[in-house]
């Protein structure tokens, strides 16, 4: 029997087996225990989707101190970054009890019959509603806050849907943990038997995302991974939805007023953001455009130095460990890149890496100098204004797009944004793409290859991504689900083309 | 050089040649033009957009007679149908002006900077924008309102999206007059060069959707076309969102309640929306389940005599009529269905066939009998309530499902509207399918084969189709967007999580 084991990223070495590989008949079992759940989840409606959420964050929020420890110890994340991220699991949770208590997502729409310019129109009424088993594939950066307990999962189960979860195999401790945390939960608030699984090992992962009750997959992790996945997917009888959050290299340009009025600290800010969790956040700014001249120089001096101190990272897995390893060395050994400053060398027989600031000329961009390298480097791309729309024409989407520039810069500001806005989910000013915060005016999601969708994975519309419309044509009233029946005043809804507020 | 013809269904002779085959130069170019156009069309913003529709709406209008001489000359439609559907498609343009005026549909939200349990956010402005450069397929079965001035061209003008159709070959003469009059419209409010386009030619509609500036596709048409086009996009070095309206088979379940109460009445219902337009309706009612025993047996027999007495249908194309021959010769020789009416025999030289009345028992349901065949032709299927569930189970997701009941029915449609609701986007009560009212609250799209995506492609809701979701972060007001600024409060809009109403 093929065994799941927990990992030491510090050494390498297996500290545990957690489980085993998931066996096909077993994912299939699951899968088919979601499907009949489904109905009776979607049935007992909005207020127990909003109790079981709160139940959820409740339980995790009750076992902190073991979810740390565990999580510290399996991703070598500091023990600030495993408690800042259960905060926010935790959050996020609660935040989606409130988005189904508030009743807006399910965009509820009344049209009573009456004439038209067509003639007499029927009684027609509009509501979201749950698709169906969801698979999620959680991220090995985020162990909570994108992974079991994390944004899909919450999402998908305020939207009504049952959630399968794959486990990463970079965290299988802490995903069993919060799972069964989870699942604690569920029983609390008598939760339908099947709302909730989990399987372990790649190849349950493929027999989970091809089973025909799963109705649609979220996905945070490499291209390549979610290459596959859609592979699968185009092998289904029909398709179904993909969510996947795949690959982003998050431009960020310093103007020349920005670089002249405060240099250091973008160089401070950029290389915590870049160094920060291993540099393994899918909003790192891969891509640092900065001025040519002499306060370009100065704040490519001041970065340099603070990466030559900055420690060797740990890294979550051998995977990425490698990855990195591979894809510095590919441009340390490209003619127009100039290594310009390596921190700390590797230490001990982990996932151990140097973090390291690269630099090339803005003309010069293409290939491996715009593509995602997860882990602790940056590359700094020097321009001069004539080029920079060249340069930044040449790049590809991201997840986000950040901007610093002075006050009196205005016009530069409206080009460049005007440049970076079609190839941006997010677009920031004087500030890090890193950490995305949970919200409703959040996005995080842009056009491929950062996502393949026009949803985002964060923040409170990410609900839609599990739900469909449907149109209840002259209903009876006993069939019609609760929230479009004419007395059903307490969510917003739009009746006879006027928006109304919930009361 | 080869030439687009518009053919006479009546005669399948050639009245006249309308175009050349659109050349991938020339496709190319026009492509590069939407592209071009993209931001300047964005930048005119929402009341350019509004004024544009509605100028649109008054040219078409300004031309009904010829538009319908022509229509009805190309499609063999009834010219009430042609003028009915003219007003649908002049009402559409104009309620998509509303959608946009009233800008809801832009979901704009705004969470102020403050502190939250992670720590102090930022501020975060949320607003869809459009998408790009839209390729629309128009349909045959709907030469207005699902073709080039059809509801996917509305909706993505509508959105902020340049729009390039390729012009369905059972009507070029009805495309191209249409196109040169919605681009006399956008002369009339100085729209960009670029902003509408179209093509002709199977070759030109593949080369459309791999040009690299194409954002988005629209299309309404068979399965094996659709799955063409996703070929197409997959081959792309990125997806694009591909929103198809495929095959339906819609099926209208009939309670014993109801054929007791009405069975001659919805006899009638069922074969006037079976053979109306030629039975050649997404809509149409592919399949109806009738009760066993005597009360099924004389709803059948009063469809069998109506069907009978109905006239040949001349279908709107070679493709339509040949394939409909192929369906109906292969049912035919299915030893489970029999074939219970026939109306009149073919006349002419023209895609005339038979309108023809099946029957089967619903406990052989499978293959051929679920599947769409256009046309006007149904089956009927026989059921007893205990095999009821089972013959559902058995069917394809719809577009559309009916129920018809009596009113003490209640717990057999709550039944029947549970297990119809997974398999269909609209579910309708004692009316027919067919005749899909542009509105608010409508949905046209079903879970795959019906469509492939969780949008509508019909009413106000398709414009969510043409746009993707971006959040500023701490941006100066000079590159927010009017709508995202505080003292913008025309529109709804969620504030710090509150809805608010636009004043």
């Amino acid at each position: 029997m093929s065994m799941i084991d927990s990992i030491d990223p510090t050494t390498g070495a297996i500290v545990e087996s957690v489980a085993e590989v998931t066996t096909n008949a077993e994912v299939d079992a699951l899968a088919s225990k979601a499907a009949a759940a489904a109905p009776v989840f979607a049935a007992l409606g909005r207020e127990f989707r909003a109790r079981l959420l709160r139940a959820i964050a409740d339980e995790l929020e009750s076992i902190r101190t073991d979810i740390v420890a565990v999580g510290t110890r399996e991703t070598a994340l500091p023990e600030a970054r495993l408690n800042g991220e259960l905060t926010r699991t935790v959050y996020q949770a609660r935040l989606f009890a409130e988005v189904v208590d508030d009743g807006g997502y399910l965009e509820a729409t009344i049209d009573h019959a009456g004439d038209t310019p067509m003639g007499p129109g029927p009684d027609l009424r509009r509501l979201l509603v749950p698709l169906g088993p969801v698979a999620v594939f959680g991220a090995s950066n985020f162990p909570l806050a994108f992974s079991v307990p994390g944004g899909d999962t919450v999402s998908a189960l305020a939207a009504g849907c049952p959630v399968i979860v794959k486990a990463h195999s970079s965290h299988p401790a802490l995903s069993k943990l919060t799972f069964d945390t989870m699942t604690r939960a569920a029983r609390t608030v008598d939760a339908p038997d099947g709302l909730l699984g989990i399987v372990f090992g790649t190849s349950s992962g493929a027999r989970l995302v091809a089973n025909p009750a799963i109705a649609a997959v979220g996905f945070t992790g490499s291209l390549g991974g979610g290459k596959a996945l859609l592979d699968i997917i185009a092998g289904r009888p029909g398709p179904i939805p993909f969510y996947g959050e795949l690959s982003s290299l998050n431009p960020l340009v310093v103007t020349p007023g920005a670089a002249a009025a405060r240099g250091a600290d973008i160089a401070a800010g950029v290389v915590a953001s870049v160094t920060g969790s291993g540099g393994q956040l899918c909003t790192k700014p891969g891509l640092v455009l900065v001025p040519l001249g002499s306060e370009g120089d100065a704040l490519v001096s001041a970065a340099a130095e603070l990466v030559e101190q900055a420690p060797a990272a740990t890294l979550l897995n051998q995977r990425i460990s490698t990855s990195y390893d591979q894809i510095s060395t590919s441009l340390k050994q490209t003619e127009e890149v100039t290594v310009i400053a390596e921190g700390g060398k590797p230490v001990g027989d982990g996932f151990s890496v140097t973090p390291r600031l690269l630099q090339v000329d803005a003309t010069s961009l293409h290939g491996g100098e715009v593509e995602e390298c997860f882990g602790p480097t940056a590359i700094i791309a020097r321009y001069d204004l004539d080029s920079l729309d060249q340069a930044i024409a040449a790049l590809p989407a991201s997840l986000t797009s950040t901007i610093h520039a002075e006050d009196d810069e205005t016009e530069l500001v409206q080009r460049l944004s005007a440049s970076l806005l079609p190839k941006s989910g997010r677009l920031l000013f004087n500030g890090y793409p890193t950490g995305v915060l949970v919200s409703w005016a959040q996005q995080h999601g842009g056009p491929w290859p950062s996502t393949n969708t026009l949803h985002t994975s964060v923040g409170t519309t990410s609900i839609r991504r599990w739900l469909r419309p449907v149109t209840w044509q002259s209903a009876p009233t006993a069939v019609l689900p609760e929230e479009l029946q004419d007395d059903y005043l307490s969510i917003p809804r739009r009746v006879d083309g006027r928006l109304q507020l919930g009361q």
